[in-house]
């Protein structure tokens, strides 16, 4: 399984994923999750779940497709995020297809789902989540963010902290705080975390950090969200009867 | 959906249930999924998730092996809490296979779990997870609580305070957050809270609560919590960039 997650403010978008990758429990490995493309005028970043050999083929598909000038369509030719929403989902459906008969016969899924994020020059910042299908929504300003993988044990946080006025620097802890409590339920979610965050306009990655379970900013911010967790329940209201 | 949970301590049980049953969006009821059974020497909690029809099967049968005097086992005679737990499960079993074809021809399930808990004089107080197939688990001391339903979103607030030592009502506040984030992610679990305490050696129920949403004590809560988790995100440390 995985966790990844996108969230578009008005001021950016921060991008965050999990690297762990298993076929079944004792067939665990870390791939980075999150691919970043930077063009001439113009900045993507992908983050992927689902069948590792698809999400390759999709990712290997799109970097030969830059690097062959005679590709039609690629990520630097494309005019807005949606038409590349588009693009990987039709090279999503297809990877998943050519190996779709012999993977169903063994009861495995081929399926992906992708977030795409960035920016195209002269157009706004936006991020797109891609349906196996192919499909593909956008975030809404009430709802400013989109979830891949083992999405559930994270999501209250974000529904409690997250608008669209939110700073990208609180974006990014409260991604942190969402990975690090799926990854604390669920082992199929784990280290290194990697962030980035976008500042819109700037069509480059402002920050970038790859976090193990031990790298000190990681610790201190799970430290500082136990502790206050724990402060605000040990100040929860007494029931009527503890007087 | 559903969401449910029972936490056992050291001095007793917590049981919370939430009130929704759903068939579609558009098909919304509420329904008590809590069934408390106090019987001479023994007090029995039932709560259900699943098939409607197969939870309401389930709990009349428990009723009428109570009220008839023919019947060969019914929780008034099982010796163990194990042994009523494999009751459940045998009629839950049974429930299930009744409507079986005509259900799965209309793509229908008719699976159900439940938690069971309680205490039978001179016994321990235990509480047991019995899974559609009838088999079932108990908690542990390091895992002190069982969930039914929608179980994902309001794990990780468990998995943090839980422990065997916390007190009924720490562990009664925690299951009221829990089932709090829950129907604030997802709208297939809603009120009214139903909340039990039994303190061990009892056999019979300290307090129970039905909380609407605006409940005071319910709101307390709720607020209180809210304003601790923002209070805990504000003061996560700033990222180095942030000087």
């Amino acid at each position: 399984m995985t966790y990844c997650l996108a969230i578009r403010t008005e001021t950016g978008i921060v991008f965050a994923s999990d690297s762990r990758t298993n076929a079944g429990v004792d067939h665990i490995s870390t791939y980075s999750k999150m691919n970043i493309f930077k063009l001439p005028g113009r900045l993507f970043v992908i983050l992927s779940a689902g069948n590792l050999a698809t999400t390759q083929a999709v990712i290997n598909r799109v970097q030969r497709d830059l690097e062959e000038p005679e590709s039609a369509l690629s990520l630097a030719t494309v005019k807005h995020i949606h038409d590349a929403a588009k693009y990987i989902g039709k090279i999503n459906v297809q990877a998943q297809t050519e190996h779709a008969n012999p993977l169903e016969r063994h009861g495995i899924s081929a399926e992906c789902s992708f977030i795409l994020g960035g920016q195209i020059e002269g157009g706004t910042h936006d991020i797109q989540l891609i349906y196996p299908q192919g499909n593909s929504i956008s975030a809404s300003s009430s709802t400013p963010y989109l979830q891949i993988g083992e999405i559930k044990y994270g999501k209250p946080i974000l529904d409690r902290v997250l608008t669209a006025q939110t700073t990208l620097e609180d974006a990014a802890r409260c991604a942190l705080v969402s990975l690090d409590s799926t990854m604390r339920s669920n082992i199929s979610v784990g280290p290194p975390v990697e962030l980035s965050i976008y500042r819109k306009d700037a069509l480059e990655i402002a920050q970038h950090l790859s976090l193990e379970n031990d790298s000190p900013e990681y610790v201190a911010i799970k430290d500082a969200w136990g502790c206050g967790l724990q402060q605000a329940f040990d100040q929860l209201p007494r029931f009527v009867w503890e007087g």
